[in-house]
């Protein structure tokens, strides 16, 4: 059955709802999308149903943390999707697990449960964690530790101090990190905001109060009332547009997509097919978006080629760089910790997408392993945004020759808000082979409550660890590191990368006046320790080739990584929060598959101690080297807060691509047909 | 007058001409567009007579190669720009006057015409250059150099012993650099190519002839024939629609922007205005479109702020990384050796633009002095890619808000051919107040013949200087450095560069368990030699900022440079080509205004000698701080072609952004409307 429910929304003068419906009419998915499919609400069901039974009578205190498909071991999806591929129906469809996470009388479970027997589902293993670290955070533990506060005295006493009205006080919640500490508890801070007079309550910290509470007792552990600090004022902070008074502006004059031919992709399942392109769209509830099994077609051999085996967000890593005592831990780990998926927003039609775009639901477990569902979770459109994918014009002919062809392409989009930060996600196809990754940063700025209102009160700048936004509000200084899976399987499953150094040369021979140019110096790393790079240093390219796959003329078909704006931790490699998030300390790494290596914070982020980081994984320093390997990029952003961040922050948008580097035999699009 | 006339296009279905000649039927530009805008037909023409008339029986001999603006001082303009900003009309119009630059007699001399007496122009001053160099190339001698061939035994008989049909030799030229030489002449290197059966000649030249062309005598000085090289096929070179065979594809439904509320931006003579922004759009022989008084509207101030008093692109190095003796002088400054502006191609609607652009059409002077007219040569429209302006979900509000603002931004566009390369140039303005410049590079690759078929023929990779992209065709290895003049002025003219640099700090005393964090040290060069940045080194943010000017809590108001993608040159400092585009030996440079220091690459570029470069004038070491100052940003691209590049390359699009930093109180779209 298809997980999607599809609800194609299209601006009302040009109501193509029919024609869209001709292509994008959700057929049952086929058999051979089954594998890698996304958990469907039933299998969540008959899952809780099976966890609750193995527990018994323990299940009343039984929590879910994380259930997600656990999907088949890569060589048996591989040879499943050959058969598929070539029409052939598997002898026996591949298995059809799920991986669960539980909370059970103070300690962590793992549960391995098996779905292939129809609607029931049955336990293949159960083990108890005895590692360091926890589980992602549910949202029901949440609320409840948000909500300790008001009925706890000391904390009632603090508000009362302060002469704040105790109804407009709203509590959100962080995580505590690890910093060294020997014996730890699942613990949460609990950060009270005041939300008088506007929607922007984060713009309204109430400073000097430190509060921790125990998840399994789920009460208040720790409590300090220190100092105070003035709430910033509500004046100015709104965003909402029904709050605003005139005069408005800019204005802008709103555009719609029209298709006269309809869209051009076409959605059967979990199976995406656009133009040159088709791949697997799945949804995890801690990593969001999963593209799988991504081909693309080759004009020169007639067929559909491997580029991406599995893709996705392994985590989002953003410390911030206030080490104060209420501030020093807040080093999240959006990924391990909160879960991009379970976090995802539903996306505002003609807004967070364009009016051409279809929208898909998406389903998680909750604390109690019941399905939710999360309605317009991803989008995928069309995207023309006046781009040309090549043109030239020929002056040399008499017949003057011009030719351009307009750029056409296919984005997936998702939105996860992890409390104050909205991430815009998208997954961008091209026709000439290229896969575009990006991600905006909005939402609204974590801040820091201060007394100054004019940067000219600051004696020393230092001790505002952020920028001075408006009065009383500091922007704190931070990072946010998305770490990139890219399980690439160019052409096949074994590849290498491929270093290419620019090299400055000197002419030899006085044969010519010149006296430099530069040449290409290949590197093919053999194992992990030598494929571990820092970006932007000198001038080179990374390129995945399949060693044993040539085009026609000789050169080994490849797929290059394009990177963006390169940023690199600028943390003490010894500190804490960049032990855990080692997996920064280099912009680009290599290893080889390995199903169990996912996440790169480690399975259980929360109070992880690195010990099962990238990091860990890459210093067993294995062969790469005509491997199936798998790629990690780091797409880092340092953030200096500026005034145009506040009350709002303007969407950053920054990103990389992977780009076929002799792939094809020729410019894949050279018969481009774009109808009107 | 308006220079430009505008003809809006639009997809026949949405027939809104109507609606937007009330918007963009151009009037006769004001007065007060006056000063900069660029010549206009009747200018040139009067131009002409006056040079003419000046040289009397000379002037037969006469060509010229440069009709430009001479655009009047700075403070002149800032003045009158006050002045009728506030609405009164300044007594005397600014000077209007024109800089020439013609070839007689075999040396170059400049001209400064006064245009300010209605239609006479009359002449100012005229200067013989003594120095080295020499200006622009004409097309006219271009197309003559390019035939004497034809009636050259030598290459007859060079194109007889090869067995080619000499009806399908063309021949293109190139410029021939400087290598030291003590004594030069004004000559081009004529590059023959072969046609047969295809449009894409440059993929089929016929290598191993040296032919030299004196252009003052108008005869091939120096020819040889060395070697030859079998000429690749013309099987699979084709790019035009017309001459493919099916199968096509991939296929892409096309799109239209429809706006029902017709355009957003609006166009009077020059001065092109859109949303929060304003701006006067120019355009110049040499560096093509030229952006002046760019200024973004405050809400809380509620006027118009300055940002930027003039930007362009200053200067286009491309040096190939060939050293044999063919190759090794491919060295090209497109922008002082072709022209930019006078190489731009007519826009193709619906192809180039999108269907909701309007275009705009130039002149240029042609080598007699009359102007021609390049139809279509820039085009206007608003973009709308599905992008959002900012957006946040609140879940810890009971009542769940989603706000979210899509982003539409307005592009102006050029495409520039030079020779075999496409540049499409783009600038982006936004509403948040980002100014986004783009290159588009597309066409056809350089390429080299080669006996070469299959890559296991090649013993050493290094003696092909770039890569097999098919049978006998090697694309040679190459960089493209944009250089940006980037006039800033904050919201005022007096600026200084603040280089932010993100540090590393200790957690002083035990206070926390955690141990580092980082802080912004700024640096403010002084002078010009405190100011050349290699970029990508460390983390560090670029902003330009007014010292005297403050926001309302007390941070300078500024704009910062955001880079992409940095590409350095990697020749040696002390190789000819480098000498003479040194100007690549950083990524960013500051200078003080100083009106004559506009192209980068000196004023007579081709066969320059780096004596009047970025780097010369840099050397003075004049004062920066808190002064009017100029932005160099050298937008670098190292180009290893692949296979996809061949026949015709898929566009590479790289870029940089200017952003405000502090410059406006608070985001400046918080109360942005976009209208359905």
């Amino acid at each position: 059955m298809a997980i999607w429910s599809l609800k194609p929304l299209l601006s009302p003068p040009f109501c193509l709802t029919a024609l869209i419906f001709i292509f994008l009419c959700p057929k049952h998915s086929h058999q051979y999308h089954y594998p890698l499919n996304s958990l469907t609400p039933s299998e969540f069901t008959s899952i809780r149903k099976c966890v609750e039974e193995t527990y018994g009578e323990a299940s009343p205190k039984l929590t879910f943390h994380y259930v997600g498909l656990d999907e088949p071991d890569k060589p048996v999806v591989q040879s499943w999707w050959l058969q598929q591929s070539v029409g052939s129906t598997p002898a026996s469809p591949p298995p059809r697990q799920a991986y669960v996470v539980v909370r059970i009388d103070g300690h962590t479970e793992e549960l391995w449960v098996d779905l292939g027997k129809g609607d029931r589902a049955s336990l293949i293993a159960k083990k108890v964690y005895a590692g360091k670290g926890y589980p992602m955070f549910g949202f029901k533990e949440q609320d409840a530790a948000g909500n300790l506060p008001f009925s706890y005295r000391p904390f009632l006493d603090s508000v009362e101090r302060r002469k704040l009205n105790i109804s407009l006080v709203v509590c959100t919640v962080s995580s505590t990190g690890w910093f060294g500490e020997k014996e730890t508890k699942r613990t949460l801070r609990v950060l009270p905001l005041y939300k008088g007079g506007t929607t922007n309550l984060y713009m309204r910290p109430i400073e000097g109060i430190t509060v921790v509470v125990d998840l399994d007792l789920m009460e208040i552990v720790r409590y300090h009332d220190r100092f105070r600090v003035m709430i910033p004022e509500a004046k100015g902070t709104e965003y909402r547009m029904s709050k605003m008074n005139p005069p408005f502006g800019p204005i802008l004059k709103g555009a719609s997509m029209v298709q006269r031919g309809g869209p051009g992709f076409h959605i059967d399942g979990s199976l995406v097919s656009w133009a040159n392109w088709k791949f697997h769209l799945g949804f995890d509830s801690r990593v969001g978006p999963v593209i799988s099994l991504a081909s693309v077609y080759d004009p020169d051999s007639g067929t559909f080629r491997q580029v991406l085996y599995r893709a996705y967000i392994s985590e989002l890593f953003v410390p911030y760089m206030d080490p104060t005592e209420d501030w020093y831990y807040r080093t999240f780990f959006d990924g391990g910790e909160s879960g991009l998926g379970q976090s995802s927003s539903s996306l505002k039609p003609h807004a967070d997408c364009p009016n051409n775009a279809v929208f898909l639901d998406a389903y998680f477990a909750w604390q109690d392993g019941e399905p939710v569902e999360v309605k317009n979770a991803m989008c995928v459109f069309e995207r023309y945004a006046g781009d040309v994918l090549w043109r030239h014009t020929e002056v040399l002919l008499p017949e003057q020759v011009t030719e351009v062809r307009p750029g056409v392409s296919l984005v997936v989009r998702m939105v996860s808000t992890v409390g104050n930060y909205d991430y815009i996600i998208d997954w961008e196809f091209k026709a000439n082979g290229v896969i575009k990754f990006e991600v905006g940063l909005t939402g609204i700025l974590e801040v820091r409550a201060t007394n100054y209102t004019h940067t000219d009160q600051v004696k020393n700048n230092d001790d505002l660890y952020g920028s001075l936004l408006a009065e009383n509000i500091v922007g704190t200084y931070h990072d946010h590191f998305l770490a990139y899976h890219l399980d690439l399987d160019v052409d096949g499953v074994r590849n290498s990368l491929v270093k290419e150094e620019l090299k400055t040369r000197r002419v030899a021979n006085g044969s010519v006046p010149r006296k430099s140019y530069w040449a290409v110096e290949k590197m093919i790393p053999r194992t992990e320790s030598e494929a571990r790079f820092r970006l932007g240093q000198e001038p080179s390219e990374f390129v995945v080739i399949n060693p044993s796959k040539r085009t026609k003329i000789g050169n080994n078909v490849g797929y290059s990584l394009v990177p963006g704006q390169v940023g690199s931790s600028i943390l003490a490699r010894e500190d804490y929060p960049q032990i855990r998030g080692a997996f920064t300390d280099y912009n680009l790494w290599v290893t080889p598959y390995n199903k169990s290596e996912k996440w790169v914070g480690g399975r259980f982020t929360d109070q992880s101690r690195g010990d099962d980081t990238l990091a860990t994984w890459s210093s067993r320093n294995r062969k790469i080297e005509n491997e199936d390997i798998v790629l990690w990029y780091m797409l880092g952003f340092h953030h200096v807060p500026v005034q145009e961040d506040f009350p709002i922050m303007p969407a950053l948008r920054t990103g990389f691509e992977l780009r076929p580097a002799n792939f094809f035999e020729r410019n894949p699009t050279l018969k481009v047909k774009v109808t009107p």
